[in-house]
């Protein structure tokens, strides 16, 4: 499949020990010579002019539009965390002034967040930019003060060359030390078992399916000194359709939706694989126009031959359950690399007893839950798994009404959505991409928007130093400017 | 040993069905009830009197001062944490509002942190108060808005019956459901190891020995879902001595050192463990003091008979290593049940050679490495395994000489003490009690200080919710007038 050889285990001490050297140049270097380096990393990308759409294209069937803004959106994240990193507040810098006469003394204590070491990232293959080479994960890390250790992903190592080659150039620009940032590649799960196990690695990026994020995680937390691993595992967001909200506007939100299922062939971890709602006649207006809407879109390319093949099978597995009914797929001729859009329908009481019916089926498919009623609706919110996210259409009414559900809800993911569709991950502080397990494997962290840096770092509390010995961003002067908790207080101000 | 049956497995399935339904009214407590329940709880201790004392004096053998002033800890946690849970800034309330002419249009997106859930401690036998029933785990937990499920220390299950009492009637003044806490007794694993596994609780808090500790972490992830572990398991705590400043006063430093040492009879996971200094006639004189003053001390009782029996035999294994040397214990009669301070000595290549001298001694023990250089000393530094705390004794000119020693000893701890004792942890929001694998499961929490409540909580986003649907924290109006991060500025106030 690839032109590239597998990492050698030789070639892996290597480059771990380049990147554990590096961990202690980039740890001492200034917030604002990380933000150059990232900002480098984004001039590279904004300069990759067509040729780089062009070879994306190529290896993961993925249109023009969409990878230009990808990769649009990848600088975005660069550039953004970037800006973070040097204002500082994520470093969540703390300081607390001696008090002397206190009995017993109170010592002078001052804390702040350090970077965790090395960090290996496997990037997605569903987002060639954004969350792979120079993505997401990369960029926290670089903001972190963490070197990164990128496994390419073995659907597009081209890209992830041609990247790499970007951040490369960035790094040398910056004249920092090679194992800043360092590229394999690796077919085999040899390599990426090897670079998880490996004592330099102190902590693990992934964005894939649970089978793989679930295999690091334990391999992680058998190592002799345990590491944190944050996958993203994916998520069938589920959607519940509210019953004043669903007769206001059955064909609007059925559109709506037929949209958010199709949307990049269906290839999103936020693609809402489950609908749920109350048997009515406004239901039965929503399925008709659902229905109709996927018969007419026409199949598109998956980003390769193994997803496709997966697609069609794990579609199939689905629609050869008992009780379950293939509502509509599009009515064009399909080729074994494209995905159908589809749609099935089943009962609540079928959902409740057949937990395979819970799983993702990774592509343009959704399945319509019919309930006989609210109380079948808690029953299959209360069945749920951990997700990203979860969307309710409701009016204030019918919110007022289902208190008990958005309770539930809110146990279950990371995001909530009040009418919407989950796709679009908006890179912004306050987006929180994440959610209880198996949708990732640390609920405690997001993998989008600024605060993804803090997955990289550990707090180091320092006590009685003297204010020179002090990394600057706690020195009494404040000359960063950052936000801080002094004694309790959050100020940007310097201690007199 | 005990008065008390071990729980059942009928008795934890209740505890733990309780403390589900209980999650479900604990979430939406506003921040100023759980703040009730936490100074009632503090209330209630205040009120406890001399016959706790009495009783806790009985099972722990720990002096009278020591335990009202480790009361007097507790309480302040209990209402130091319940003044930070009011304060909110723990929940990282962060505010993105909507720019609807934005392509494609920005949402209006909020996140703040929410309760995991169910919260099983395993408190300490060294803080019968402080990191037991009513301790720091429980402090966080509630004030995080989690239910909690003690499993009483079999040492000192009388005591935790009363505080639990102390606890249970706070809840019941406050007018909360009874699951909001249990305790349970157990002295078999088997107790601890049916709530860490039972599908109901959803994080959990020891303090302990790293074998109790490492159990319940690797418990904890073989889970169909895992959960957090937040596991305190100690540290040897080391202390560098730099050449001018154990030159300008080795014989002040020896004492505060033959203190620190022997401080409740060294029974304190920041006890200092491992002296380790540059050979020179001032290093003999530090000596010299040292071993004098740790003759003169007279031994304690320790908290019971395995904890005497474990260091006893614990210490001798260390005497017992090839090159380790006798350097001073106490000169007194000692009992079975004494801990019998002691000084061992060993040269640096000794110690870099033999990793059972790496291990903690609980108890009033350490062990003086005498390095040949300073090249010696770095390489035991570096060899060191992941601690709650360093100490640097030095001078200015010892800083500036010895950068590099500064740079590995931040990456080996949670806390850098300079020219201090590491024992006596404050409690304060700068804080932090956690540190590198093995001496915690988690080095991204603290488990001392208000940051400790982060560890029961995590981030849910918002997005389109009506103002009036969203919690209380993060409506435009900011009733709670809590910081929150607005559009990536940190504000009290409303949103127009």
């Amino acid at each position: 499949m690839s032109e590239f050889n597998d990492a050698s285990i030789v070639e892996i001490n290597e480059v771990m020990s380049a990147a554990n050297s590096a961990a202690s140049v980039m740890k001492k270097l200034s917030l604002a010579k990380r933000a150059e380096l990232m900002n480098a990393i984004a001039d590279g990308l904004e300069n990759s002019g067509d040729e780089l759409i062009q070879l994306v294209m190529s290896e993961t069937n993925l249109p023009d539009a969409r990878l230009r803004g990808e990769r649009g959106r990848t600088i975005f994240q660069l550039r953004s965390y970037a800006k973070a990193c040097v204002k500082g507040d994520w470093l969540e810098a703390s300081i607390d002034t001696a008090i002397p006469d206190k009995v017993p003394p109170k010592p002078d204590i001052r804390k702040m967040l350090v970077p965790l070491g090395p960090v290996v990232v496997f990037g997605s293959s569903n987002f060639p930019f954004a969350y792979s080479t120079a993505g997401g994960d990369t960029a926290s890390a670089f903001a972190a003060g963490c070197p990164v250790i990128v496994k390419a992903h073995p659907a597009h190592p081209k890209t992830s060359d041609a990247v790499a080659q970007i951040i490369h150039q960035a790094v040398k620009q910056c004249v920092l030390p090679a194992g800043v940032f360092s590229h394999v590649h690796g077919v085999s799960f040899e390599v990426g078992k090897s670079l998880v196990l490996h004592p330099h690695t102190k902590a693990v990026g992934f964005t894939g399916s649970y089978s793989g994020g679930k295999a690091l995680f334990d391999l992680a937390n058998q190592r002799e000194e345990p590491i944190p691993v944050f996958a993203e595992m994916g998520s069938v967001n589920p959607v519940f359709l509210l019953p004043e909200k669903i007769t206001s506007d059955p064909e609007g939100i059925a559109a709506s939706y037929a949209g958010s299922i199709t949307l990049g062939v269906g290839q999103f971890c936020t693609n809402p694989g489950l609908i749920i709602g109350i048997k009515s006649e406004s239901l039965d207006a929503f399925k008709m126009t659902l229905g109709s809407q996927i018969k007419s879109m026409a199949p598109g390319n998956m980003l390769h031959g193994g997803i496709a093949k997966a697609y069609a099978e794990k579609r199939a597995t689905a629609l050869a359950q008992t009780n379950v009914d293939l509502l509509s797929n599009t009515s064009s001729d399909s080729s074994e690399l494209q995905g159908l859009p589809t749609i099935a329908t089943t009962s609540g009481e079928n959902f409740l007893r057949n937990k395979l019916l819970h799983q993702e089926v990774f592509g343009p498919y959704s399945l319509v839950v019919e309930c006989n009623n609210y109380e079948e609706m808690l029953a299959v919110a209360s069945s749920l798994e951990g997700q990203l996210t979860t969307t309710i259409m409701a009016t204030d009414n019918d919110i007022k009404n289902h208190t008990f559900l958005v309770d539930i809800l809110t146990d279950k993911c990371g995001r909530m959505i009040m009418n919407g569709v989950p796709t679009g991950v908006e890179v912004c502080l306050s987006m929180h991409h994440g959610g209880p397990f198996p949708s990732t494997t640390d609920s405690r962290f997001t993998s989008v928007g600024a605060d993804a840096i803090k997955r990289f770092a550990r707090p180091v509390c320092y006590q009685n130093f003297p204010d020179h010995l002090l990394p600057s961003e706690l020195q009494n002067q404040n000359p960063l400017s950052i936000n801080r908790r002094v004694n309790d207080e959050i100020k940007a101000s310097s201690i007199s």
